[in-house]
């Protein structure tokens, strides 16, 4: 069997340490050529020693230094920075790049390997987010396959498998609805952040589990998939389903729908990638459908989460909206966990960022033609950061 | 577009007019070449005078004279009988035979079309369970592809649609667990006749009720499922799921469960054979995930059930036990239907039957060579009417 060979970017990250458990548990399928991190140099360190890559990537040039006197011996290519990353991703050839670094940092490097041609898993939220449209044609120019990491979305890849695009209804992402799903709208003010902290089924960063309180994480993930399986956004639905366990759905046109179900453990899509076509026999708990009880599925309360709605017509207005959206969400998201605005006032500061974002594309002025069309990676990274100051000088 | 060719056997049925009713939608889609019916040979004439097959069989030879001074200045062929209908369903060539002739009737022309190398859309139950190796044996040699129509089988096949059949971990066949899923083991003693023809979610003929009450039903579709998808039993799972919305799925060795969800309509199911690997935008209520509510998801409770046991034994015992099981059951089942035994008596007799095919078998003499290998379609129909016998002498 011919080994498949994988970069892994963000290698110390929960993707990356999640891939190469994965790697652990099939040495003889795969070959880990590159690995990247930004400040976990040690645990960097241990993982080289356990795969052996050719070339790894670190933050910054001290980190490089202290690396290469661990491995002075071995023959290892150490890089650092910004440079060095796209250095690492489009120059080491292999087969599959995973793309597990958090944050619009993970843009340059994701859209370096789709350049490439290279097969991306993609754990990287902000790349379909704040780029998708380019993403997506690179990736049909070259040839690359987007596989999605994402549960939801990897379930709706998973439910495509085998069918026909054109056969598509509709696609629907679940959701959980996060600590408020149970919450009527009237209480809504009264809510602290430290129950917007108190995800009902997830433990996860302040960021993400603020996003899921607002339902902004769903938004988002209507704006990937609109990308991602290249389909209207009026094809997309969202549902409530509080067990989390039916990862998403799509709906064909002969009124049968196709889901992938299974327990929350991420290494089930990353496997997924990974052996694409083919399946692991992953050694991981598995589910027992008899034992499930009850699934439930209800429709969205929208005038609980007006972010949600924010999201999708961003979707809508396409162009710069997304990433302005998604620069304004952080830096407000980022105010409400300083306890700087009311969880109430979150959706409201966002409208009127997308408000502005209108008024500045009708206006006759063109300071900013990234908030006209978004034709490479720096300008979606300067809509988002558009997108943040604004939100910013709204909380000021 | 080319307009797929189409024999429907059993036209006038439930599942044959849902197949007229999907052609009817998509006219350009398909073309029907033959039809057969036993003895509703008016409804037969209209179905003629709508879709101008060119070939039909009746029952009989009196019904063919009828037909013919009905049609007789058309081109139709007009045939009666088992030789009649061996004739159409082999002579015609078509793409697909829709197999929609109910019980063991069915088999023989089903085994023509497999051997004929056609495309199956199989509706008829016993044709696995009396002769699943045969068929799927046959169909292997002719490269005829058998789509299941039946729900459960017909998601298992969407499940694993661009799958790889190594892959599968599970095939877990739901089960909507009859009008006793609820009821304790200790009141099974009261039950009468009214309670289990009383089925909490269809409405179908006796002889099926009374199956699913006692989920013998879902013991044929084990049966089925083994030699459809080539599995072994062993690897086929029950579970109770009281909404008979999920109508099955497939459990991967990575931990992903992909199930087919839809509203029971059997046109879905019926559709997708009758157009795959395309699907068709079927006009019928759409099924809403926001509105499902809950789904549940239980354990069997063997005790409860022992007829399902009884089946999933003769699956695993092989050669004739399952078409002995299947006459011994459609014997006990009629009895029970007079009330000549009570509901807890039917596993009992069941058991006896199967306990005398063993004994049958090891014993040195060999009256009955079709009890010991199922070489061909008439040792399958012996073995099922075998069972039939012993179960009715047992019964007296």
């Amino acid at each position: 069997m011919t080994k498949k060979r994988l970069t892994i970017l963000g290698s110390t990250g929960s993707i990356g340490t999640s891939t190469l458990d994965i790697v652990r548990q099939f040495p003889n399928h795969f070959d880990v050529c590159a690995l990247s991190c930004h400040s976990r140099v040690q645990q960097l360190a241990e993982q080289i020693r356990e795969f052996h890559p050719d070339i790894v990537c670190v933050g910054s040039e001290e980190q490089a230094d202290w690396l290469q006197k661990q491995f002075a011996a071995k023959d290892l290519t150490i890089v650092y920075g910004d440079e060095g990353l796209i250095q690492l991703t489009a120059e080491t050839k292999v087969d599959l790049v995973v793309a597990g670094i958090v944050g619009s940092a993970g843009l340059r490097s994701t859209y370096a390997a789709i350049e490439r041609g290279y097969d991306i898993a993609l754990a990287n939220k902000e790349t379909m987010v704040l780029s998708g449209e380019l993403m997506v044609t690179k990736a049909q120019e070259t040839g690359s396959t987007i596989f999605p990491v994402d549960s939801e979305h990897n379930a709706i890849f998973q439910s495509l498998v085998g069918h026909q695009q054109s056969d598509i209804e509709k696609i629907i992402l679940t959701a959980s609805g996060g600590p408020f799903r149970d919450t009527p709208l009237s209480q809504f003010h009264q809510i602290t952040l430290q129950d917007a902290l108190n995800h009902p089924n997830w433990n996860m960063g302040n960021k993400i589990t603020i996003d899921s309180a607002t339902m902004m994480n769903k938004g988002l993930e209507v704006i990937e998939a609109r990308w991602l399986f290249d389909i209207p956004v009026s094809q997309i639905e969202v549902v409530i389903h509080r067990e989390s366990i039916v990862h998403s759905l799509v709906e064909y046109t002969d009124g049968s729908f196709i889901a992938q179900l299974g327990l929350p453990d991420m290494r089930i899509p990353i496997a997924f990638c990974l052996a694409y076509p083919a399946r692991l026999p992953l050694r991981s708990e598995k589910m027992k459908m008899a034992e499930l009880g009850k699934l439930h599925f209800e429709p969205v309360v929208w005038e609980k989460f007006p972010c949600l709605e924010m999201a999708i017509s961003a979707a809508n207005l396409g162009g710069a909206a997304p990433a302005v959206l998604n620069g304004a969400n952080e830096a407000v998201v980022a105010a409400y966990l300083e306890e700087r605005i009311h969880f109430l006032e979150i959706a409201g500061i966002l409208k009127k960022v997308l408000e502005q974002l209108c008024l500045s594309q009708k206006s006759q002025e063109n300071h900013y033609p990234f908030l006209h069309h978004i034709q490479t990676i720096d300008d979606a990274l300067k809509a988002d950061n558009w997108g943040r100051l604004e939100a910013q000088s709204l909380i000021n």
